[in-house]
């Protein structure tokens, strides 16, 4: 560590630790305890939560209608790889005294951008060691890893879909590197937002051409991973729109079709964020039962939107009911293997002191911690699970068995019905019941 | 024709003909010259209009919070099958009338339910003769056909996806049956629209479960179609809720990856509805775009939303030029085969009389012949196609060719860079200016 | 009660008691628990709740794409009057069961539509000497009525806003009969939701005319209050649409225009419903918030919307913490006075079982309970009051009270600060900290 | 002028002219001829265009996940002062060859924020001296100005709501000198715009005590308006939320209800954004014509929303129908006095040459052209405000008169429909019909 370097922001806040339901300390988790056994695993292994590089270190503040309100001492008055460094060594800081097991980061979030590609290189592969090192001296783990693909103003019409086959290029470059650093960061992820792979007006765009570049710069992706041998899980995430007017992966199942029309269904899954879930029109639970359904479950990002607000608003999760509605549909899926919690939130703007990003994630890894507690109530309950199931019970009888394994054609089940020549009487289905059932659990 | 039949409601509506621009008939076309030749083809079977049995005939008016609004012949005062004859003749003396060449119907539309799946069918059936003679007399033709698996409450937890395999085969039943009358009617299409295929709530709801019962479904279908030789297409509706939470066939890109999932994407297409288009957070033109660039476009829902009403409202169209921009992406798509336009529009509550029905069809006619029209110009000019091909040039270059044939990886692209090591300079999108050169071709 | 009249559908439910968290009798409440005291009260005085007669009794499970699930023997078999009364002994059977001390009602709820105006009124009287009855044998007490203004097809184009004046005649008609009926019955509160007082197009409409004939109803109805002495809140209750494209009463906000334009505004306060505040781009507490600082705060209909969804879903509530929110700025705002907790809710159309209207109520009444019990733990709690006022403490000092009390104009303000000439430090808004502090205390 | 200030980056660019509808100049007005006589006066004196300063000349195409794309010559490369003054000297150029006879700015727009207030004080007044010149030597006007409340980290809770009154105070003396300048620049209107005049939470907001607050902010502006002798109006411009969650000005009737509450409303009027009228749930036309209803109708901006979209994308209008019925609402309210249409629109942050600014505001100058000759066609036409007469002609009748004059009561109004004792038959809305006639007259 330089010893130029100015002091932590976060030198006065003590690490947070396990204190109990009962603790008053806001700066203690009151339900999060890592080593507490949830479903057969510690809590840390179950949630595998991460806090993100860039909401949390990179961001001013800054919205379309207003500037900067973040004061950190590395946004300005040194080099760009000094104040790169110095960002590093403070975000460390406050991981270490969050405790979390993991973090996130965007190349261009732990590096600053050079005047060449080489010299953009050469600062990612500079602050990748520095990375290393703080991960080995404090334990920290990468989940995953990414390259920022949208936000230098090369990459406005797109990165892998752009007009411009040296953009798709560019971005190509800082893939290769990313994926390299997640690797040898010992990453278990990596990830691809989209955020610009869309259009903002079909008069200018060619979604078929575009459809196609993106699936070869997917295929690139995954064909780099075999051949540099990363075994961590190659993720996209999601999201209807936002800066785009349309993004191409919209929600889980278009992903799903674009996997499936460049066959790479097997290779890559998703990781789904709240926030973009519903700005997809779709509940978060939702997201993740497709994922499911689909085969294609990886990974999620915590946050929250605002029912009520058209855009990303990235907010910490804190109603405990929903998050525990969305973890019992992950662990009902088996829970995660390479993938994990990462906070994809960030305070808010008038949340100008560094102790708010403490308060923001305690009070977050506590939701997602009660959220765990009242999933696995809800699984060893075991009655949600068997009125589902006894829902379905009249596929398991003849006709229902007849039906699924392609015994019987139209013709034959017209037929059956006419012999019997009588209506079905539907079945209630519940849902108050069920409903009052979870807050029962609860 | 029955000789106690009431007289035709529509008996005073003079039919409607085209009698130019300048015509002050609000019951005449302006714009909509059968005869015209629009790219190649009559305006008439370039656009193969459609008018809906349920909206103009069914619809009582009704809405969530009040009753029936409309007072029609065929609504009360006799047996049901007497009240279905008189409704189809009425409907045909007002698709005579309106001069459109084609309608649409679901077999619930046409004939009551009866007490039994017997006489339901034996209903179905009679009314399916009657059609065949109005159709016959007519002129008019079918352009599709589908079965009703939503209003009744056998169906209330959907048909193909439903828990209950017995509601299943009833459904097979009314597939069967409306697939063998569509075929017998001389129907160029069958339509699925699944509006109770999804679920209220997740607590009571396997999704992987049910996708494959739809999946199971939706092939039964097809290899009845090709068991029977209909030689239509068979096309699936989406819409991504409403009445349901959420409905399986959300999008057309969701759509896709379940024909894909299920092997069926190339024997089955989709019907996009604008109003749907715009419940799912896309425009119309993004669905028929999608639709195209993944090689499943089909037919048309023609109507329009509200853009402040979260519901599906099925007004007619109105806007000239967002409606010609919608047909210039078909026309770009090549145009229709065995789909078309059809009406899924329905005069307002308020618009009781029965030449509101003909005032709403009429002016939408009109707006989809000037759209037509603006369409065909917008093409003939030649500049938006020759813009948006010129944008992607450079994929025509060595580099382009090389990364879409495979011939590089993301190795080989991150050394061209660095080899180049100088960042790309974007090009303006010209959005303002390709807007501007739509507003001046139209 | 008729010896002829079926036996009751609840004839199995026990009535519902409150047993206790650990009770595992799903029709049982679990925190519900009427006489225990919360803030000084009853819990039942606190919450008011009451039962609705139109979702529970009236409703046939019919929506926009299908028709009846629900099959109550209320609904066919007899005379409509005889039907009516049935009805009504059956929900006074269901209102005892469950044990909720108020109940709510529109006119044509509980009396059937008759062949003319007066036979209309003679079934109304008829019944609401019932309801009389009904009440008065087993102590269930009236909390509001109020005139169904909006089913039927005579105000299609409104009530009190229709373009013939003659209907607005027929409007007033049942409001004074409702009024009175109110009255009569002991009713706290007399309601008004104008459904179709608002526009499908601006085309036909004439919003400054409409607004002031809908000031003259509003009016009348406020003078009839005073002329017959009924003591009771007269109530607004603001939608901004569906089923018209827009409703006068938009939201919270707008009725307060309205009331002040018509001087109504110390006469009329709201009756604030959920589903409308977020179908209305609002939060519930944000409407609770904003009569209560507008002073026009009256009474609540309970329930929750989908935040997918763009129309009224009317679901129960079932999340406490949002609950919670809702009533500790109830509280905060000193409570209920005539106002109440009306269930405006239903089960799913699916939920065809008489049980599940049951269910519905008891786990969302729990769920009140729950969140009034955490809105007094707020209150006690007083740290989140204190932090709020400590935020505006600046206000108490001098230059603060010079402005709100107008001794300092523009150029005195300009000249302070040219005069201190620097700038002023923000303070962090804490929202993260205060999210915390509510998860913590609840 | 500085002879050491760049080049005009819009040199190229020729002054634009009307060349009439056949003209193949992409830069040349077609439909926008500013001397053409519409409904008795000028185009140019209808339409009092306006182009604003903020997105043309201050916006660098940052959006909240990229930076910068536009390279304008003053966005670096000198101090601040002389950065601005070039910036002026470009807008004004721009702005004479666009022939536009009215621009719009806020004060930091035009000059930098300094290190102290009185700074920033000086750089502003140091400016407006500039903008005078300008004016003087171009002959463009002020059409009104603003400041900025919002942009600085200082008011990050907002200005005249914010909970520290030093706050109040530093808005107070902006507020003083924009308004002191828009005054000696000639501005006809001055408008507050209180993009974070709301909340982000009700857990850190006392909405009562703020909107206290707001209503003295805003009676301090209007009497310094009447102090000073400034002859413009004041105007407040509404919007739902974004980047607050709430905005206090929500729309007009939410704005109606402020001005009413402190006295206002004969003093302050609405300046409508098309994309904010959109976003709070409005079509443009409905805010239009419930300003004109309560009696505030003042200014507009001119833009329009994505309707997929959940945020202010302020595009530059382009669908001709839509603004001819916007523009028809306004000269049926009687034509613009104080207020103009101000281009509150931005082109595409990939739209980042020069001239694309000058295709944003010619294509959208020439669709207001064509919606104002629209509108003069449906007014000098008739038939659609006839039609509306005629649909409230039963209120000519006694009954109508004696309710509006107060002359029947409830009571009154009873017993006239019970002694007619029939129902009231509705009428057609006739909606079809008049959308017909609409695209008819177009």
């Amino acid at each position: 560590m330089h010893h130029t370097e100015a002091p932590s922001i976060f030198a006065d806040i003590a690490p947070v630790r396990f204190e109990g339901k009962d603790s008053d300390n806001p700066l203690a988790f009151r339900y999060y305890d890592k080593d507490r056994l949830v479903l057969g695993k510690r809590m840390e292994d179950q949630l595998r939560i991460a806090a993100c590089y860039w909401h949390n270190f990179c961001w001013t503040g800054l919205d379309p209608f207003g500037g900067q309100t973040f004061m950190r001492p590395w946004f300005e008055g040194g080099t760009p790889l000094a104040l790169a460094e110095q960002k590093a060594t403070q975000a460390f800081d406050f991981l270490e005294r969050l405790d979390v097991p993991y973090y996130c980061f965007h190349d261009r979030d732990v590096a600053p951008e050079g005047s060449t590609p080489r010299e953009s290189r050469e600062h990612f592969l500079h602050m990748a060691e520095r990375l290393a090192a703080h991960q080995e001296r404090t334990g920290v783990k990468l989940l995953w890893g990414t390259a920022n693909l949208f936000s230098h103003r090369r990459y406005m019409s797109g990165a892998g879909s752009n007009p411009d086959p040296e953009i798709f290029a560019m971005a190509a470059l800082q893939v290769r590197d990313a994926m390299n650093a997640t690797r040898q960061l010992g990453g278990e992820n990596y990830v691809l937002w989209g955020g610009r792979e869309g259009y903002e007006t079909l008069l200018n765009t060619d979604m078929a051409r575009e459809l196609d570049q993106l699936g070869r710069f997917l295929t690139l992706a995954v064909e780099h991973k075999h051949k540099t041998g990363f075994k961590g899980t190659i993720l996209i995430e999601p999201k209807p729109r936002e800066p785009s007017k349309h993004q191409y992966d919209f929600d889980t199942a278009t992903v799903y079709g674009f996997l499936k029309r460049y066959g790479l269904e097997h290779e890559v899954k998703v990781n789904i964020e709240a926030n973009h879930a519903t700005l997809s029109g779709h509940s978060f639970e939702h997201e993740i039962a497709t994922a499911a359904a689909l085969g294609i479950f990886g990974s999620l990002d915590i946050n929250r939107g605002d029912p009520q607000l058209g855009w990303d608003t990235d907010q910490f999760p804190n109603n405990v009911p929903e998050t525990a509605i969305a973890l019992y549909h992950v662990m009902q899926a088996g829970g995660f293997t390479t993938g994990g919690c990462n906070f994809d939130a960030k305070v808010r703007r008038q949340s100008i002191d560094p102790v708010d990003l403490m308060h923001g994630h305690v009070g977050a890894m506590d939701v997602l911690a009660r959220g765990l507690l009242d999933a696995e109530k809800l699984i060893t309950d075991g009655r949600l699970a068997s009125e589902l199931e006894g829902r379905y019970r009249g596929w398991q009888a003849p006709l229902g068995q007849d039906i699924m394994k392609g015994g019987i054609d139209l013709d034959g089940l017209a037929e059956h019905v006419l012999a019997r020549n009588q209506d079905v009487v539907p079945v209630s289905g519940r849902q108050e019941y069920l409903e009052n059932l979870v807050n029962r659990i609860l």
